[in-house]
């Protein structure tokens, strides 16, 4: 394959986690280092950035806070919610993309994100090879659902998860105080998957954690639900709930659906407000005091509380990403390939085709769901545990967070 | 001042804390230690737990779970909430409180609580001197809530601060994600003291914070506060809030109490508490993307994130309340005296009578909140700064918290 001379760029999409910055940081880190590309540009809030021509000239980033991108949560190049249209339809977002691409000779683009996002470079990629335009695009998995096709897990799904199963651990102290009744309801982001909803488990699994759990991945029934309740309730005086944000009824009926009413930018019905409502049911059917606790952004920004493994293999997704484009790959996501054998875990990185990654949601298999529906079985937990190992070093001033603070010089203002 | 011989209890009554624990392990450990305290009982669910004769051997704790307590959120004895009646109106609980002091010859009670818990240890104290029975009785402050009068700081403020501050600064990072309109707002515990909600501004101080602070020391004014965000927000096209729980109107009716007739665009009764009630208000007003968070128990039981300063300070005044009564004092609670001159902390035990500690609520002075009432001034930075520095030891098991384990024997299993 022959060298490829030119500039990239990095972009961030989707809903943000406590890790994708690390990917960010450990894509721009190579990119700066690698001879053939003359220029690393980071996007504006994702392709949006590109459309509009708001790119950040990483050059001009000091060593030391992008080094502090590992740390800090969120998405410090701003990530969107945008949907290119089918290319067949109506190109002229394509259109702009090469144009932009043209402007500035970029010849490398990587783009850190979920299953839109994926499907975002599939679309981009598909259409520089049809106009003849040569361009090297690869994939960094992320997101906290981790309900990623083609690799082991992703990026930013364990930090969320460690955040979860501490947050359970110290809620179950706090919910078990008194001695007299409680129920409490914790709800957990994850639509259509129950990878974050079960790693509450791990509080369980050590000691301290829901006496239920219940994932998308099974339909919800409420006399069941409330009938698990009453007997643990009955038995102990007390019972802890952990629920999925997308629990649905057998006809696909979103729980919380009442509750629903906007939707965000790729037409997804938003949720919320379930655990004070399912609370509520317990509560007038029980009787029992009852509290109702969403995790919220909590537990997709917790980066006091990220798995080292996570922030690692995050800087590794989007290090090997630029390696591997520059070493001549093109149309594939940076995937994981991990063995657990023995309690000994590994990971290493493999590129997939785009095309298989995009639009797939990978769920919870059924048998690492307990047969009740309410919990889930050891493989699940030895499965999640290994990826939330260690602790990160936390940069901190005054006892708080220190937080990277890039410049973000636009080109256009240079 | 003679010696004086006997058992000794401790209880733990009223909201838990991250470091409530920590105050029971220093006096337990205190107790264990000193000669003439011939046996160390632990409380179940405070002051019921004697009501009851349930009381815990400590002495059958190994000292490494002991040890652990400090890092333990929430009460390991157990918590109540329980009120006694005016020892003049009605001594049935004295009587059976006298009773079980006898029974196990209870020289010692040492009582962790906030205001109310001081109470009670005040009317025991006097009850048990009206009726001659020789006992020492030492107050430990405790309160996420910062209210205690006679004292600077209490243990569990500190860390309940740095949880919110630290939550803060990430919330902010994934509220300013998109490029889209987004106001935040954070619900903060605090019922009649706005210290908890003004610490929402540490995070702010650190760069990355809210805007806008409301605590319940200033009357709320709806009209003002949905100006204070349009303004921010039309100029930013972000806002974030926090909000005391108690921020209540200036006929003192609570803001959040309005929340049941609240519905939602469809005509939904609303669920959830005063944060989506205000963020809905906003939304209506602004057509903003808004989000409520309310911070919940989590901010109480963050243990995680629990400051140094304040779980060694919580140590120090169960110590120091054991060290106090077998010197001979007696109605009392262990208050501290800090000093911040120049920047250098440092923070002494004195002892205050019971009776200028109980049921007085001490809030934040007004010249520490702005001129606006929707943010706080240096002042309030300086006094909570010093209070959340350190990084405790967390001990781990599979990266997930290693709480301690009690064996909790009951005096009368024995």
């Amino acid at each position: 394959m022959s060298e490829l001379r030119g500039a990239c760029i990095i972009g961030q999409s989707g809903g943000p986690t406590s890790v994708i910055n690390a990917s960010a940081q450990g894509a721009i880190q190579a990119a700066l280092k690698a001879d053939c590309i003359t220029r690393v540009l980071g996007a504006a809030h994702g392709i949006k950035g590109v459309l509009e021509d708001k790119l950040y000239d990483m050059g001009q980033e000091s060593p030391e806070e992008l080094e502090l991108l590992q740390n800090t949560p969120s998405s410090a190049l701003g990530s969107c919610r945008y949907k290119l249209a089918d290319p067949d339809q109506d190109d002229t977002d394509y259109q702009r993309i090469l144009e932009i691409f043209q402007k500035y000779d970029v010849r490398y683009f990587f783009y850190n994100g979920g299953n839109d996002s994926m499907d975002t470079c599939n679309k981009i990629s598909k259409y520089m090879q049809k106009v003849g335009y040569e361009c090297r695009i690869m994939g960094i998995p992320k997101t906290i659902d981790n309900d990623l096709n083609g690799t082991d897990h992703c990026p930013g799904f364990a930090s969320a998860a460690k955040y979860i199963a501490t947050s359970c651990m110290e809620v179950w102290h706090d919910a078990h105080v008194y001695d007299t009744g409680m129920v409490t309801v914790i709800e957990i982001m994850g639509r259509h998957a129950g990878w974050l909803a079960g790693s509450a488990a791990l509080a369980t699994w050590a000691g301290f954690g829901p006496d239920l759990v219940y994932l998308p991945e099974v339909d919800f029934d409420m006399e069941k639900f409330i009938a698990d309740v009453q007997a643990i309730y009955d038995k102990t005086g007390k019972c802890m709930v952990a629920v999925s944000e997308g629990i649905h009824y057998a006809d696909g009926s979103f729980v919380s659906e009442a509750k629903t009413s906007a939707t965000d930018g790729f037409g997804h019905a938003q949720l919320g407000g379930l655990a004070t409502m399912l609370a509520e049911v317990i509560k007038q059917k029980t009787g029992a005091k009852v509290r109702g606790i969403e995790l919220s952004l909590l537990q997709r920004c917790g980066a006091h509380l990220a798995s080292h493994t996570d922030i690692e293999e995050a800087k590794m997704a989007g290090r090997v990403a630029v390696e591997a484009a520059v070493a001549g790959n093109t149309d594939k996501m940076v995937a994981f390939q991990c063995t657990r054998d023995g309690g000994k875990y590994e990971c290493k990185t493999v590129l997939e085709p785009l095309d298989i990654v995009a639009n797939f949601e990978k769920k919870v298999p059924r048998e690492w769901i307990n047969a009740e529906g309410n919990g889930v079985e050891q493989a699940f937990i030895d499965y999640v545990l290994p990826l939330i190992q260690g602790e990160p070093e936390r940069p901190k001033e005054h006892a708080l967070p220190r937080f990277a603070k890039l410049n973000k010089v636009l080109t256009t203002d240079l």
